[in-house]
């Protein structure tokens, strides 16, 4: 058996406009395009990932194979033994997907955003034998559309920041040396345990989406509406996706 | 004069293929691009910008007009004075080149990479007066293209990144409390001054363009074979734009 190229195909957040041309030609160069489902009411973006590739592909020569998502373990207490589980059993169900057309040897994912973001597909792969040769395509981040939106630079001039998780932030505090701060991955609201004072937020969530929804402000004036905001999208929806940008002055 | 609509599309690291469809609706929307030119020999680009033109515009109705980029007074001591000053003056070549077509209401800037990363297109949009409307196009960065090709994540598991200068790094150090560091803006390769023991260095030039080097192993290994890598291409193009990750174990 000789080793497949398998390719994370950055799309982007949900704007099917967000995919790049090198995506759309990468896509249309494969045999097989995997396509995660987690069952229903999921943020799970199957159906989003199936409009993407009935718009794109412009041949019959790829198949669209789906494969039903593992469910992460939230028995197993330690957080990274529960992460590395899941990213085992994940990389059994890519197999698994791919055994449906052995003839396929040009195989890719569309990764939601960048595969280099907080995204654990290249660590997936790595797991995979015989080893995959690995090409990425990179795609629109959540990150890129939040600053899109609110119409900022995520910088001051010649200034460093720091790009953290909701966990990080809730439990460790503002971090040392650094005034601008992106927060990704957080389910609880981490910049309500901050004090607020000389605090700006940038929020969106669905950033990209038709559903995008944003807040920005001092934290002390918009904090509150931003939870009410976030609580009220996520009934709505069912799931949610948001991050945010804090500046300290 | 009503207010103008002012939209910075950003269009990836010079792989014309980086362009999204977004960018590409939002630049046949436009009466006028604007494209700066900095003179013969400097990494300006103009000829780059000008072949995404002729190549994605589909009809008559967008103007390209050129102007030349003010260059920056490095008389002036003071580094934000310095910038300032420089980006007041860009806001006026913008003002007298859209002058040119006084008519035009929708006009564009082409911004390299994204508007949002180590990018002053928005900061001297804020210069203009009347205030026009602000939109921005995301588009990919260098630091995307510098992940995809060494086929790597940029975070790991849960962990932050600092993105930051070369003159950071070099004045400051290895920031406190980060384990992976992206560096932008560095003309006197800042890696050289760290310590090398148990960093890793995922390096590239021109990214995601068709002369694009790359090198990475531990830094201790490599930091010689960049610096050699670095000047013989900046010799050989006469311009270099480079970025790297280093990552502490």
């Amino acid at each position: 058996m000789s080793a497949i190229d398998l390719t994370l195909i950055g799309i982007g957040t949900g704007n099917p406009e967000h995919l790049t041309l090198q995506a759309i030609r990468a896509m249309n160069a494969q045999d097989m395009i995997l396509i995660p489902r987690k069952g229903p009411g999921k943020a799970d973006l199957a159906e989003l990932r199936r409009a993407i590739c009935d718009e794109v592909l412009t041949g019959k020569g790829t198949r669209i194979v789906e494969f039903d998502l593992p469910v992460r373990d939230e028995r197993t207490a330690d957080y990274r033994q529960r992460v590395d589980d899941w990213h085992d059993e994940i990389a059994g169900a890519w197999k698994a997907a791919m055994a449906e057309y052995p003839e396929a040897s040009r195989i890719a994912l569309l990764v939601w955003g960048d595969p280099s973001l907080y995204d654990s597909t290249l660590r997936i792969a790595a797991r995979l034998r015989p080893a995959p040769r690995v090409a990425v395509i990179p795609g629109i981040t959540s990150l890129q559309a939040l600053t899109a939106t609110h119409a900022i630079p995520i910088n001051e001039i010649g200034a460093p920041f720091l790009v953290t998780t909701g966990r990080r932030l809730r439990n460790e505090g503002w971090p040392v040396g650094v005034d601008t701060l992106a927060v990704m991955l957080d389910g609880d609201c981490a910049f309500t345990a901050l004090d607020p004072a000389g605090l700006h937020i940038w929020w969106g969530a669905y950033v990209g989406m038709a559903e995008e929804i944003t807040c920005a402000g001092p934290l002390a004036d918009v904090s509150e509406r931003i939870v009410r905001m976030r609580a009220e999208a996520r009934e709505r929806h069912g799931w949610i996706m948001d991050i945010y940008i804090l500046r300290r002055h």
